[in-house]
């Protein structure tokens, strides 16, 4: 994503991106009352609740979607009597503009940030870290292209365009296989990092099944706006 | 400190706080051995060790730090039989270089990242977060010119110098206030922070006692050669 504050960066052209937390803000709400048991996931031994946002970029969206999660875990807590210390940590690939995303940091935020840098399709904590993990409208960028999607002699070959309406059905097939090894490799990554009893929320643009080649561009965004998201609980 | 590895940046302007680094390496292995007790010290209770290095910079210093530590703690828990994954936070100014130190992270590093942006002169992480806090070369750094030292009525007006070499007692009296302020407050801070039973490891240039106000500048750096460090370990 472009980086600082420009007329091209990112923090300027995210609205999209905003409406989609904002439009999650109560289904997050609802998961993390009726999902996050804080009787089986209490925070650490050292009382600290650990989030991380996968693909923050650079922000004010992820400030805003941690204060979102953070306000209903608060609530949750408080009225057990207990209130934890939240760590936040923001992840994004290492090419990601972390100095604007910690110079804009909210002043009299409620919580411990740290950025993390690295590929959200590997290990980025250790095990048994995270009580939360987030993740809106990153889950979509691929690691890679697939390698048939270039090659002129692969029925896949995409002819040098970047997105498939319209292509044969082997790009299609192409792109697919590889969001199918990269969805994988960010669960198994994520499952060693989440604590038993934490959560998982994920907010990511899809296709209906059977939704023909031509119709995908207009369909994607389609479903982006009836937000098709997930809360997992882990057990 | 200036970003990026050109001419004048603090990575390739560095040797001096490289070799304080070097030197206080044996001090440092002595210290794990001797001083972190794993027994009262154990990691999370996810198995994880934290290490954070307070007044990174843009490295490769913090790098070569972090990874001597890792080392003499990796050799402790091997006797032991078990061996914790690490945890890494690189601290310091949010108006830090971190797109820069996070793009020169070592490849096949044996620890997770994260870099962690604002003062050390205040709490920067949840507490009892910390096994081991580091500080080299950093700590001489002042939150604040002190003010009486701007204030042309004042006896201790520096008349716009930034050294106190040579300048009046007043001078003098002023900057150690501020760091008598300073270094209290990154005491309480990381008192909050570190577990118990964790280390502290600091390197800090000094002067001796009684030295006169003309042999600060001299003295300050032979002192540093002979190397001040404490090591700390919290009961």
């Amino acid at each position: 994503m472009n980086g600082g504050h420009g007329r091209n960066s990112y923090a300027n052209n995210s609205s999209l991106q905003r409406n989609v937390i904002d439009r999650s803000k109560t289904m997050i709400d609802e998961a993390i009352a009726n999902h996050l048991d804080i009787q089986i996931c209490p925070p650490s031994s050292s009382n600290t609740f650990r989030i991380a946002d996968f693909g923050c970029s650079v922000g004010p969206n992820t400030f805003i979607a941690m204060e979102n999660i953070i306000e209903a875990i608060d609530l949750k807590y408080r009225k057990s009597g207990s209130t934890p210390e939240f760590h936040v940590y923001f992840s994004d690939h290492t090419s990601n503009d972390f100095n604007t995303l910690f110079a804009y940091l909210p002043p009299g935020k409620a919580y411990f940030a740290a950025g993390v840098p690295g590929s959200f399709h590997t290990r980025l904590f250790p095990k048994g870290t995270l009580h939360v993990a987030h993740s809106s409208t990153s889950l979509h960028w691929l690691s890679r292209v697939p390698k048939e999607v270039l090659d002129t002699n692969s029925p896949a070959y995409n002819k040098g365009r970047i997105l498939y309406t319209n292509a044969a059905h082997q790009v299609f097939e192409a792109y697919s296989a590889q969001f199918g090894k990269d969805i994988q490799a960010f669960l198994h990554a994520r499952a060693e990092e989440i604590v038993c009893g934490g959560l998982m929320v994920l907010n990511v643009p899809a296709i209906r099944d059977q939704t023909p080649p031509s119709e995908f561009q207009t369909e994607t965004f389609s479903i982006f706006w009836d937000l098709v998201s997930w809360t997992w609980p882990r057990r």
